[in-house]
């Protein structure tokens, strides 16, 4: 779920020059109802060159790595060669135990599979003696492939030459074996050189993220109390664009995911099976029931919540935040944003930051997909017995999954369709980290030193549960990285490992030497 | 499609008792707009027994029939052996082949297979030198089939012991080998017994009924001006409950048949391919847009109709009608039927005689199916770029399916939603014979020789092309005959060859003597 979110940060990240969309043609009408708006205080930008470029230097460290960089690449192939495909349960104890087994050739004195309701977690206990701790967050999990797709083998993690420079093409290279093992052979190479990390590290990797997390609470459930010690979460992620520039998300938004049904029943409509279309006549139609069940919860043009209270309890920009947000809409490009989706308009024909606004920190909902009855080609004339729709609802801060599926069934209770069914499937509120934490001004110094462009984001529309770590634990948390990859959910993924003529990204050498850096960072850095 | 209408009716003549449902429980509230009803000039009932059973006897044409049953068992199975798929093209031409050369060794003078752009008609004139002519409706294809679930292979036509009696099991037993066949049967034993017919006889039969008869107006092309000569048109069909009551249809509503298609595009939306859930913060949801252009059709509670003069021009129930209706009323069973269709309650809570009006002489809009984006298990968050439905209308007698689509273009352009796609599918007009020509009074005559319940229905609501016949040739259609089978478009469909005991359908000889009878009724009849 969460590189969606980071791929369309990275669009953010590519934008970069100030041309908000000319036009303003609505052919739709705007609704009556209104979503909230969020007037800022302020016009002022949010600057990172405010925190100083990382200014350590770990030369015999870097020089490990340089030295090691082959050994370092043949380490990732190796997670690649071994699927690991949560959907399917293919290779998913093997991948599980390589990790562990990884971390304890590494010297983590603690390793362990976590047993959960669904796929393993793994913990790992790296004891430096240190005085600062950091956990990490990692997947081991990666998404389906079909192979006929691919131009090499999805599991044979060749080394390719593209346009880009040499990439590792696998599934998993960008998503999220790439980062993540680049940041185990950085500990490595700390601990080569200087025999231990300068801080504690904590581990605790889950095998479903690919499924939505649904057991992460379950692995942090088993050592809540030794996480809770940590001073911040930290999730290794690329965030460059090709160009170099980077880009950091701060927060993420939650979600409520929930199938809404219409069955025939006593209020009418077959109940056991689809009937003659013909009876439509004086038979009730469960999918023109579902239809307007879907069609009561929106404004006409879909884009504007009816439900009493959907809009209550959102927390509006901080001071803080308006900073970034300020910062992002000035070098954020509506139109290039909305090429590169396929989509001429944004809704109300908004742009620039009412539109990023909006995004962030408005509620949503979506119909994911919708079936009923006949979908093949030609005619058939039935009149079906039941009608499903997927949705799903974007949380901002302040907000609760459970509250709001209890909003949209008091709606639809008042509005005659209490026959309706809500299935929840999954669901977790938004988190939010503040720039200002020892561990958000460690990554940024790090990012100072390697890159120019880099755009703070406060928050993506995207959701993730890091409230296991940011409501639950009270803790930091930041996706953070350097380096490129694309082709995450998609054939053909692939990780920059040496970069090609102008291309600025980070290849996997200097992606290891930023999280070295990164590590010493907060290390030294202030407590939250 | 014919056959659905076809169990809809048999639905109806099962009904022996008024009953209707007690409670009007309306959980869904009656819309503001309403449905225009039909008051009635008269209370009184048809009666068929008005028209005398057909009193002719021919003895020595009947012991034909009984001589010849096993060798007319046998034809039927010949039949039913051929395969003749027509969706999936799947011995079409052999069984096109096969009707055409039974006809010619019948005596028939005329036979042909008829081009059409899909598959071919078969053509048979046999001239008899007589007054009148008689126009047989035939169809010669048939449903596809899952092997698997037949207790007795599809295309081996076994005869079976079963509870009822003696039957033959096979994909087109009913639906329409097994009468149509029983038809011919009888043809051939009046000519071996007389050396010819009472009536000169035209076949012009289709492969492409079960696709919803699309190129059968280019076999009336081909042959307009012959067949505008003929009396009347006659579509051999199984009418008989086990219990030996026969239904009779003098009408069928039309149809129009489209797909409702919302995409993104310059109003909003993604172009080209689903995008990230997400953002529907800021793009508009085609999958949102076309339900909100399906319910904008009707009425909060779906069942009536929005669109301006989709009302219009409906012809009311004639005097005629009326009081075949206060008879079917008068033995209609609204909780049987209710409960033989898993349905709690008609729209509205009505029922009787407000029911079956309301089925009867209203248009519909009905959405047969529609499917968006993930319909999979488990969570997938896209905003789809499309979203599709299939929708039918069923139109009564005086609406044409062009003028109603034309009215639904108009409603959706003036409430903007001109970007939303109709893609016309099928359609064709209402078609009604009346109860008192030529053909209907001999068809009569005969079920009043062979059966007391005879249910005359003006109209079902299923649809059939048959204004082909009542419109365009300006001749009465009915579909008529003895029998009894079940299972169309289903597996273990049957054809009753030999009734058991107690059970008083007709069996192969008696439909085939009852044909016979028809057929010289037919020949005494007055025109129209």
């Amino acid at each position: 779920m969460l590189m969606k979110a980071v791929v369309m940060v990275s669009f953010l990240a590519l934008t970069s020059s100030l041309n908000p969309l000319g036009a303003d043609e609505q052919t739709v009408p705007k609704s009556q109802v209104e979503r909230p708006t969020y007037p800022f205080d302020t016009e002022e930008m949010y600057d990172p060159a405010v925190v100083p470029a990382y200014a350590g230097d770990h030369a015999k460290i870097y020089a490990h790595i340089d030295g090691a960089i082959e050994d370092h690449t043949k380490a990732l192939q190796r997670w690649l060669r071994q699927p690991s495909i949560s959907a399917q349960n293919k290779g998913i104890m093997d991948m599980a135990e390589m990790l562990r087994g990884d971390l304890e050739g590494m010297g983590f004195k603690e390793t362990t599979l976590v047993p959960t309701d669904g796929h393993p977690g793994v913990w790992g206990y790296y004891d430096a003696g240190a005085e600062k701790t950091l956990l990490i967050y990692m997947m081991y999990d990666v998404q389906p492939v079909n192979e006929e797709d691919w131009q090499s083998p999805p599991f044979e993690a060749n080394l390719i030459d593209h346009k880009l420079g040499k990439v590792v093409m696998a599934r998993g290279a960008m998503n999220q074996k790439g980062p993540e093992r680049a940041f185990l052979n950085a500990l490595q190479s700390i601990i080569a050189v200087n025999g231990t990390l300068p801080v504690n590290l904590m581990i605790a990797a889950e095998g479903e993220e690919e499924l939505g997390s649904p057991h992460y609470p379950q692995i942090v459930d088993a050592y809540e109390d030794r996480m809770k010690m940590a001073d911040g979460v930290l999730f290794p992620m690329s965030s460059q664009g090709p160009d170099g520039n980077s880009s950091m998300i701060l927060g993420v938004k939650g979600i409520l995911y929930f199938e809404i049904e219409a069955r025939g029943g006593d209020w009418g409509g077959p109940r056991k099976a689809e009937i003659h279309g013909s009876y439509k006549g004086i038979v009730d139609s469960p999918t023109l029931r579902l239809i307007k069940a879907i069609s009561s919860l929106t404004s006409k043009d879909g884009n504007t919540i009816l439900v009493p209270g959907y809009y209550d309890n959102i927390q509006a920009p901080t001071h803080e935040e308006q900073l970034l947000l300020n910062k992002v809409v000035s070098v954020r490009n509506d139109a290039e944003i909305q090429k590169s989706f396929g989509v001429s308009r944004w809704i109300d024909g908004q742009t620039g930051r009412d539109a990023l606004v909006d995004l962030m920190y408005n509620p949503t909902l979506n119909v994911d997909g919708m079936w009923s009855g006949y979908t093949g080609p030609g005619v058939k004339t039935i009149l079906p017995h039941m009608a499903t729709a997927k949705m799903d609802s974007r949380l901002p801060l302040g907000q609760n999954p459970d509250d709001m599926l209890a909003k949209i069934r008091a709606y639809l209770d008042a509005n005659g369709f209490g026959d309706i069914v809500l299935r929840k499937l999954s669901g977790y509120p938004a988190a939010q980290t503040s720039v200002s934490t020892g561990l958000s001004e460690a990554v940024i110094s790090v990012y100072n030193k390697y890159t120019e462009g880099l755009s703070v984001n406060p928050r993506v529309a995207g959701s993730a549960p890091f409230y296991q770590f940011t409501d639950r634990l009270g803790l930091p948390m930041i996706p953070a990285g350097l380096g490129y990859g694309r082709g995450a959910h998609a054939p053909n993924e692939i990780f920059l490992i040496t970069p090609g003529e102008g291309v600025k990204a980070a290849g996997l050498a200097d992606i290891e030497k930023s999280y070295v850096d990164m590590i010493f960072a907060v290390a030294k850095a202030g407590r939250k």
